[in-house]
């Protein structure tokens, strides 16, 4: 089947990219998601002393190096946020909001997000906080939606949710100028809460509340555990072996995602092997 | 005590290089033991498509790259070859021949010998076969030592030797020029086989025949089981966890001697992992 790839890597930073390229050069059909910047942890860093053979170099220097090289081996990244993964026996299914695409095998490279989560958000995960605004925003006709965003990319889903709901109030968690629709109402503010008692009521700032019936908390990554159901976890990581396999046979992971300590060269290793075993298997799957 | 050191690293290929860099970020006293080269299997390279952010470039043009950064670190690489490393408890012994270096933690960073041993070779380890030659040619005072060389560094053993013993017959493995004291016999030959009853008595070549009371191999890299006595091995690589632990508490591996696939990032990215835990390892030592 064509649709079905080898390999599909989730994930752009050192990790995703270095499995990547590992498995072109082993001829293994690829699909890699993740974003046009590589990596938000690798264009943040001012001044990188350890990735050897490139001393003294910033991140973005760094990122640059890294898209001429994906680039030289028509390695191209699908700018698309995989919401879950779902292993079907004899294949994976990669859910972007209701598309699906195949593969055979799974490198987990999304890195982790250092946030930590905000005061009621595990409480109310799934009874009014979720973390994928498009999936979820249909279930929230005609009603108030408050989003909270870590990144640009969360006010592009702020715009979709606003043509679907009633009201959306956006709180960026950064600084930057904001792309929103002009309805949507921006709150600024502190010392986030968010709070209910059966299920989420409001969401409370150091100065102000508002009524809301859903929370979408959109950060750079979600927890793996809620991106591939039943995958064992260690730490708030996922568990590997040395080689990469996690504990379902064909998904592997890499990178800040599978432990730490949190380094790029840590992670290009690891990625490294992630592909180099990801191929062993699908060789193995042919022989038999 | 001043002449103990944080952390010894053994070997100046790729993932030895990457431990001494990250632990001299992290302020340790590291001492680093290898060749002028660096790496033998890095300066035979003739391109390499896998060294993410180095996109197509040859092995010299690595090793330069890694011995611009060492060099903006201060890292000198000890031109030693270390013998064997003994678990003293509270810290290691690194022999190299009768002289003793001190170290709290090691990172063994040897590579791994890709060439199969010699028919003979095995049999007689221990019994008129050695790896070291510095080592043991005190024990033939008077006698005949073959040493089958696979390296230019060998040469400079053979010279030693032949200070010290009746007659040396060198035997090449390779196709440089030889700079060799005058009355060293060179032997060149294919099937090479060592053979004896009880002990070694001769080398036999496919057209001659050197009757020999020791017979010396030197390689790039002897065996981690043999380098340090009593570590655990797993299919002829030496064992380790995810965080790069060996069974010997305070001794890292990382590298092609860890196990496969043997490659650069995977030998950087484990590297950079043995060199931080070994870092841990001595803050929970100051600790407590
Ligand atoms: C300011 C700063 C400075 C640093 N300096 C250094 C340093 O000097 N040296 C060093 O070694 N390390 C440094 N680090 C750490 C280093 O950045 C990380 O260890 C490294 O980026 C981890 O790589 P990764 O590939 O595992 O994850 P990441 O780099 O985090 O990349 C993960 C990528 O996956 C994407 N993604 C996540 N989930 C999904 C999904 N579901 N679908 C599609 N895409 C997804 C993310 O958007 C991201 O682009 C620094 C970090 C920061 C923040
Ligand atoms: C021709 C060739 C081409 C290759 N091409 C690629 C490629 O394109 N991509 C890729 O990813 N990999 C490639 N590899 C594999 C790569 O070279 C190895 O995986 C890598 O060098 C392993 O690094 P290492 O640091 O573990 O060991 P090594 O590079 O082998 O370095 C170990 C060093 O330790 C020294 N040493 C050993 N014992 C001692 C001791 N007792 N005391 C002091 N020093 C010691 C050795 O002399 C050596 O310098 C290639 C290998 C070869 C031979």
């Amino acid at each position: 089947m064509d649709s079905r790839y080898d390999i599909a890597i989730v994930g752009s930073g050192p990790a995703g990219l270095s499995a990547a390229i590992n498995a072109k050069i082993r001829n293994k059909n690829i699909i890699l998601f993740g974003n046009a910047e590589l990596s938000e942890k690798l264009v943040k860093a001012a001044q990188i002393k350890n990735y050897l053979g490139l001393p003294d170099i910033t991140g973005l220097q760094l990122k640059d190096k890294f898209e001429k090289h994906i680039k030289s081996m028509n390695i191209n990244i699908i700018l698309e946020r995989i919401n879950e993964i779902y292993a079907m026996g004899e294949y994976f299914g990669l859910m972007v909001n209701k598309k699906m695409y195949e593969a055979k095998t799974i490198v987990l490279a999304t890195g982790i997000e250092y946030t930590k989560p905000l005061r009621g958000e595990e409480k109310f995960l799934g009874r009014g906080v979720g973390y994928c605004a498009t999936c979820d925003a249909p279930l929230y006709k005609g009603k108030i939606v408050t989003i909270i965003g870590y990144n640009k990319e969360a006010e592009k889903e702020a715009n979709y949710v606003n043509e679907l709901v009633k009201k959306v109030y956006y709180v960026p968690m950064y600084r930057d100028k904001l792309k929103l629709d002009g309805d949507i109402e921006v709150v600024r503010g502190k010392e986030l809460e968010i709070y209910g008692k059966e299920k989420v009521e409001k969401v409370l700032l150091k100065d102000r509340e508002i009524i809301t019936d859903g929370v979408f908390v959109l950060k750079d990554s979600i927890s793996p555990a809620q991106l591939v159901p039943g995958i064992a976890m260690q730490d708030n990581h996922v568990k590997i072996d040395v080689n990469m396999n996690t504990n379902i046979p064909g998904c592997f992971a890499a990178g800040d995602c599978a432990g730490k300590p949190y380094q790029y060269m840590k992670a290009v290793g690891q990625g490294q092997i992630a592909a180099l075993n990801a191929v062993s298997y699908l060789d193995n799957l042919s022989d038999s």
